[in-house]
């Protein structure tokens, strides 16, 4: 039998007929989804002769990502290899063989892709770069299945290539600083989903990260003692070069700057003395563009960093600069008038027309978030489009004036990982939305997108389970094809994906339960768990209003930090709920309402045994939810329930919308449902 | 109410009442238990408001240790403070003051003693060095408790200094190199238990670890890539330094050097071409002493690591050579005769001389595992006794010898925490035993012991789980008054300490559930995590028999992984099963007892639900363990048994007691008492 997926050439075909979903097993790991796939019967065996062969001219990178694709096949199969390591062509006959033409570089448009072949037999994986091999070797480890006897990769043919060529992971070290392994450990997540270009958001008002040479101060005052030294930087260079991945690096300036002028309080644009920031939020504290010691700083930081960083790309920031002390200050008020601006944003376009001069001079072009977008500056400029509604903009407006204006673009509009949302919000955003007519020229001047994760509310522990697994999901949206957008295929994939995640060391899964054990003081936290499970950290930043009731050293294993978007046991509820309104006699669906409507009822008592004010603040909600679930559970088992119950859950329902310890109990639109529909049955029922 | 506790003075008085084992929960989360300890009725209470004070003339090791402090009670307690940061005492008035009188160096006997006091109203720490309040804050940390209203510090006092002044974990990064990460959090780890000596085995057959500029093909070729930068050692260092911790290096030679002749096999003794070795054991490569070359390598090398690394002792192993290279080959037998050598511990300790020489002339005094004792061997050295009953010895034999041959030494026999031993084990081995009788002059030979952590078979995923917690239980033996002995007070501690350990990013915990989940491919890991509390990994190295099972790229996530020494619910069981035999008619254990047999008695059809050749390899051991379960708790319910079951039962105890993928089922001892109690009552039962 011979089962083909088209998704590029028939995706309504396949979304019609259910492929679209991939709920064929064999493909239930895959994420992205490759361009074109065709399966068949048979099974590629995985046992203790397992060997790679890489073709005789094979790059580090080549030797170290088998090297590193072998461990994970081992570790993933318990198969003890008899072969650690991959070996020559030529000296082996081995049934997995590697081909590439030539080394793949790191820059934008490089060639990313490959074709991969296994039957029961062999396995070939071939692409123009090794970098092409790379993304092969992750879709390979992807297709792993096993049944009772063996491990196995299905017989499949994939040829792939990615819709775009800019897939991006923003991680902001400034608002928290995140140490090496926390990098690491994300590289090869963005990997194992195939993004390539880590965008590294080193500095801002609440640090500066890197050492520098040329202007020591930066990190001696502007860090407290956390930062990365050029040795490490070029450990994170190398480590992403190792995996295809691109680092962009990101100083912001001319706002953003409160580590800078902590450091440098000469180039403020108000003369004052500065300290780190320890709130979150958009500062006052700003470079002064009229002050030819600004540009002599950044020239010589600038040339440094260009040297470091040898990706052709340099990341300016540009954002949020809302030029107060521009405007309070007589010389950079006069500066404007000589020069005929009339706005400060003239004035920053006459700052970024500088920098781009700069960074010209080192070989780089610049990258700045929307607001440096200005007719003025020169077209090799790639906008980095952020607004959206909730800056009072329509979505993603600035990437198609961009493209009108005539540069190449980003999107991150819409995967802003750090506002908590549900991860089809993040997914059903198209960097080339529907409606927005484009000609191929401009089309090709939408690059891709980044994901950001801005980290004023996150430490080490906390920061994997806000960028995982829904940065996978957006990967996805950056390479498969425009038609894959099944929401329920996603959700299964995203599952297993999840599950790959965490053997990369990504501890989205299991610090939820360090935290809780932190709160509890106790290994028993079966209670706790069940309440995180259908709580989530409140959205949108309303988490931290203002941005002053956390500050950078306020504890961040609080029970909102435990707790992730897209909270398990809410959504399934949420399933049972439609379904037991659509299917009021289906017994199942009730027997397994009732597994989750009694666990809950039991909560509050089961927390009982724990007695700590971090506890205690938690309890008003859990004996809310127990209230709520025991009187549910009534009706369910009884399928009757009486006006005073319904009074009462009403009662109940509006206690449950309060969000507690930044916390909201996201069951409550699915208790609603219910009890509306219950409503209209009261009578029928209660007859 | 005053209630105290002086270990040392009135030991017995203590035990005798119970106080020994430190049931009073204000005291249950210590470890090591400190000297002297006076506690009050009153509580410090922990709100927003605490800050930290340090006196004027504060080290950068203090103010870094107070900050880390200050981090870790907030995310401790929940508690937003309004101060991130220690003030001075000048500038603020603080209810917590901090006091030393110079700053502490990283020697041998260094003073690390401290005085606690905790009032209602202020805490006092005070010692002669930063180092001694080290220690002291990590002994305040571990007192924070909480009521439903606070977290509080109790009132108390605390007299505090360690027996013994080096106190020592040895990590192996040759055999499984273990990154960055891995060896800074085991250094606070170490810290909080107020371990001292940070030992850091770097090379080995498998790999040397150490980037040298001297001579770089050892880490070039000798390492697989997986080698420490200079940079990260100092950085290592330093994080060690700042918490009071020194680094002691160990580059094992002659022996163990495969991967030194490796990258230079001209100072081998035997001519042929070296690779990094996959196995574990005992292998014959070794450095040729009689060869020149030798020494103008080994000094060269030994001064970059003697400026590379600040502590006055520099290890230079010594264990396990067994000369059969040394004995191939003419020239090293002629030097032999020439030098009217007849052994080849005389030809080693030829060569240890002229390293002791070399070291010295680098300021380093040399320690060495035993073999390398010898009375030409200056008495500046140090012996670290590590051989015992597994290498057919008297249990820590050489160190008795060592001291009568006037040398210091440290003890590692009864420490190995890689023979995966239950805790008592290790807990009450004393470095200087009872009944061993040594002059005061003799007793201070004695400087301490370490833990080794031997690393065959682990990676960075699972090391955490092998040293923790029951490194922290001889930590105790270590620093505590040598009475310190109570089994079960250590047992409790124990629990609760383990918590403290895994907020430090220690891993034990968190990671057992990431192999379980490896191996499901699932999040329900109910059955298997059940199974996984009553295995225990293959004891004293049975687990790699001949120590080639297992290759260094073998997998490392198999059951066997996820399992660990001390296994928690097969310890509970052993209890229950001592209470029911004395007890027979109390309900309540029975009760206790029908929960652990009902699970296990459904672990079998739970498990059915997984199929993969892991978990297949799994089952029959799942199943015999759901039959036994069945079967004993039906009498467990009905208080009678069957000659038939009993029969039965035999048989199923017989297959129990077959490793299975390399773990022991460790319910067996419990399931056979019981048994055998069973048969006793048989007849009586059964009337």
């Amino acid at each position: 039998m011979r089962r083909i997926f088209f998704i590029l050439l028939f995706s309504l075909f396949i979304i019609q007929l259910g492929f679209g979903q991939y709920k064929d097993k064999d493909l239930s790991n895959l994420m992205p989804l490759p361009k074109k796939i065709e399966l068949y019967d048979g099974k590629f065996i995985i046992d203790k002769d397992f060997v790679v062969s890489i073709q005789n001219n094979s790059s580090k990178r080549i030797e170290k990502a088998v090297t590193r694709f072998v461990r994970k096949l081992s570790n993933e199969t318990g198969v003890f290899f008899k072969h650690g390591f991959p070996v020559k062509q030529k000296d082996h006959i081995s049934p997995f063989k590697i081909a590439y033409k030539r080394e793949g570089k790191l820059k934008l448009f490089e060639d990313e892709s490959y074709i991969l072949n296994v039957s029961s037999k062999n396995i070939e994986l071939s692409a123009p770069t090794d970098i092409g091999v790379l993304r092969g070797l992750e879709t390979l480890l992807q297709l792993v299945r096993s049944n009772a006897e063996h491990f196995y990769v299905p017989s499949i043919n994939i040829i792939d290539s990615p819709r775009y060529p800019w897939r991006g992971l923003m991680i902001d070290v400034a608002r928290h600083f995140q140490p090496l392994d926390v990098i690491k450990r994300n590289l090869d997540a963005m990997a194992a989903v195939k993004l390539n270009v880590f965008h590294w958001h080193l500095t801002d008002d609440q640090g500066f990260r890197v050492e520098s040479k040329t202007y020591p101060k930066l990190h001696e005052l502007g860090s407290d003692g956390q930062y990365y030294t050029h040795e490490q930087i070029r450990e994170v260079i190398q480590y992403a070069s190792d995996r295809g991945i691109r680092v962009l690096p990101e100083f912001d300036v001319p706002g953003h700057a409160t580590a800078i002028l902590t450091a440098y309080p000469e180039i403020a644009s108000k003369d004052t003395t500065y300290q780190i920031e320890r709130n979150a939020g958009i500062f006052h504290p700003t470079l002064d563009p009229t002050n030819e010691k600004t540009y002599e700083l950044l020239s010589s930081l600038f040339e440094e960093m260009a040297s470091l960083f040898p990706d052709e790309y340099f990341h300016i920031g540009g954002d949020e600069n809302e030029g107060k002390h521009w405007d309070e200050n007589q010389k950079i008020k006069k500066f404007k008038e000589q020069h005929g601006m009339k706005t400060n944003h003239e004035l920053q376009t006459h700052f970024n027309i500088r920098l781009q001069k700069i960074l010209k001079e080192y070989n780089k072009k610049i990258v700045g978030w929307e607001e440096i977008m200005s007719p003025e500056i020169e077209k090799s400029a790639i906008i980095h489009s952020w607004r959206g509604v909730n800056e009072g903009l329509p979505a993603g407006e600035s990437l198609i004036q961009a493209i009108k204006l005539g540069y190449q673009t980003i999107l991150s509009n819409g995967y802003y990982v750090d506002l908590m949302l549900p991860v089809e919000d993040h997914y059903l955003v198209d960097p080339h939305p529907k409606g927005v007519n484009l000609t191929k020229e401009q089309e090709k001047m939408i690059l891709g997108g980044e994901v950001t994760m801005w980290s004023e509310l996150v430490t080490p522990v906390t920061i994997d389970s806000r960028i995982w697994p829904r940065t996978a999901a957006v990967a996805e949206r950056f390479w498969s094809p425009r038609e894959v957008t099944d929401i329920e295929s996603m959700n299964v994939r995203l599952e297993n994906v999840s599950l790959q995640l965490e053997k990369l060391g990504i501890t989205h899964i299991r610090n939820k339960e360090v935290i809780l054990r932190n709160i509890t003081k106790s290994n028993d936290i079966r209670a706790i768990l069940a309440l995180s499970k259908v709580c989530e950290p409140l959205k949108k930043y309303t988490r931290n209003k203002g941005g002053m009731e956390y500050q950078t050293y306020a504890p961040f294993t609080l029970f909102a930090d435990a707790c992730t978007s897209d909270a398990k046991d809410a959504k399934a509820f949420g399933k049972l709920v439609s379904q037991l309104i659509e299917q009021p006699n289906d017994k199942k669906i009730r027997i397994q309402l009732n597994q989750y409507l009694q666990r809950w009822s039991l909560l509050s008592s089961n927390l009982d045994d724990f007695d700590n004010p971090i506890i205690n603040q938690i309890k008003p909600m859990a004996e809310n939810l127990s209230k709520i679930s025991y009187i549910l559970n009534y009706y369910v088992k009884n399928n009757k329930i009486t006006s005073a119950q319904l009074e009462v859950l009403d009662k109940y329902i509006e206690m449950a919308k309060v969000p507690v310890v930044d916390v909201e109990l996201v069951l409550v639109p699915s208790f609603e449902k219910l009890i509306k529909h219950l409503k209209k049955q009261e009578k029928v029922m209660n007859k």
